[in-house]
C-alpha cells in the first residue's frame, strides 16, 4: 500500500473511533454505563456489533476511550489554572448538558461496587484537588481570607462544581450553575 | 380473625417491607437502580419473586419505598434546621456509607433519560434549596457576610454536600467529609 493510503486509512480509522466515542458519550448520558450496550453504540453509528468490536474489543475499552475524552475537557497544564479560567469551563459546560450529564451519571455509577470506571475517578478527584490547591495557593498564598488552607478549600472547590451539576441538570430553568459558581467564588474571597 | 391478630399479621407485613426496603438499598448501592433486580432484592431476603410482588408489585413501588426512606433521613421539621444541625447530619452520614451510597448512586442516575427518580430529585432540590435559604436567613438575616444572599448561597451549601460525599465515597481515607463540610461553614461566616 502506497504511504499516502496508509495515512488515509490509519486517518479514516481515528475519525471512525472519535465518531464511536461520541456515540458512546450519548448512549451512557441516556442510560448510564452499566444500561449501555455495545449493540446501541454500533447502532447508532451504523455498524455491526461485530464491526464495533473490531475498534473496541470491550465495552471496558470503550468505557477508557471516554474516559480519556474526560480528560480532555479540563486539560489545563498544570499551574496555569486560575479561579478565572474555572468559571470559564462552568461557563462552557452549561453550553453542552449532554456531556456534563455523561460524566455525571458516570461519576454517580462509579461508587457502586465494583464499577469499571472507580479506579479512575478516585485518582482523578486526587489529582483535581491538588491541582485546584495549587491554583488556590497562587491566588492567595498560604491562607484564603477566610483562613482556610489552600488544601483545605480545595475539596469544597471540586464538590462545589460536581454539585452544582446535578442540580444544574435536574432543573436548568431554577439553576443559573455558571452565575452560583461565581458566587461560591465570592465566598472563597473573590469580589463581587 | 380476632382484633389482635389482625394488628399482628399488619405489623408483621410493616416488618416485612421495612426488611425489603433495606434490601433494596443494599442492592442499589452494588448495582445502581437500573442495574438493580427485583430477583437479587428477592434472594437477599429469603422470598422467591413471586412473593416479593406480593408487598411491591412493581421495581418502581418498592424505588418508590425506597426515596421515601430517603426523605426519613433528613427530616427535621422545617424552620427547625440549623446549620450545626447540618454539621451534625453530615458527622452521622460519615458513619453509615452504605445509605450515602445508595442515595448518591441513585442522584448519579436520575440525570439520565426517563429515569424513574427524575421528578423525585427535581422537586427536593426544589425544597432543600428554599429550606436551606430559610436556615441561612435565620442565622445571617438578609445577607452572609460575604455580601451573597441566603437564596445565592443555599445552592451552593447543598452542592457542597452531594460533592463531598461522591469523593469520601470513592477514597474515604484521603477525604474527612465532616471536617471538610465544616470547613464550608467557615467560608460562609462561621468562627473556625
Amino acid at each position: 500500500m502506497p504511504y499516502g493510503d496508509a495515512m488515509t486509512a490509519r486517518a479514516r480509522n481515528e475519525e471512525r473511533r472519535a465518531e464511536i466515542v461520541r456515540a458512546a458519550l450519548e448512549v451512557i448520558a441516556e442510560r448510564g454505563y452499566r444500561g449501555a450496550s455495545m449493540a446501541a453504540v454500533a447502532e447508532r453509528v451504523g455498524l455491526t456489533q461485530q464491526g464495533l468490536l473490531h475498534y473496541f474489543p470491550t465495552k471496558d475499552t470503550l468505557l477508557v476511550a471516554v474516559l480519556k475524552e474526560r480528560d480532555q475537557w479540563d486539560a489545563v497544564p498544570d499551574g496555569r489554572w486560575r479561579l478565572e479560567l474555572l468559571a470559564a469551563l462552568v461557563e462552557y459546560n452549561a453550553m453542552r448538558p449532554g456531556i456534563v450529564q455523561t460524566f455525571s451519571a458516570l461519576l454517580g455509577e462509579s461508587v457502586t461496587e465494583g464499577h469499571p470506571a472507580r479506579g479512575y475517578f478516585t485518582e482523578r478527584y486526587r489529582d483535581v484537588r491538588s491541582s485546584m490547591a495549587a491554583t488556590l495557593r497562587s491566588e492567595y498564598g498560604d491562607r484564603l481570607p477566610s483562613g482556610l488552607t489552600p488544601e483545605r478549600a480545595a475539596p469544597l472547590l471540586v464538590a462545589v462544581t460536581d454539585g452544582l451539576q446535578y442540580q444544574w441538570l435536574l432543573d436548568p430553568d431554577s439553576v443559573d450553575m455558571p452565575a452560583a459558581f461565581r458566587d461560591f467564588l465570592v465566598l472563597l474571597g473573590e469580589a463581587e
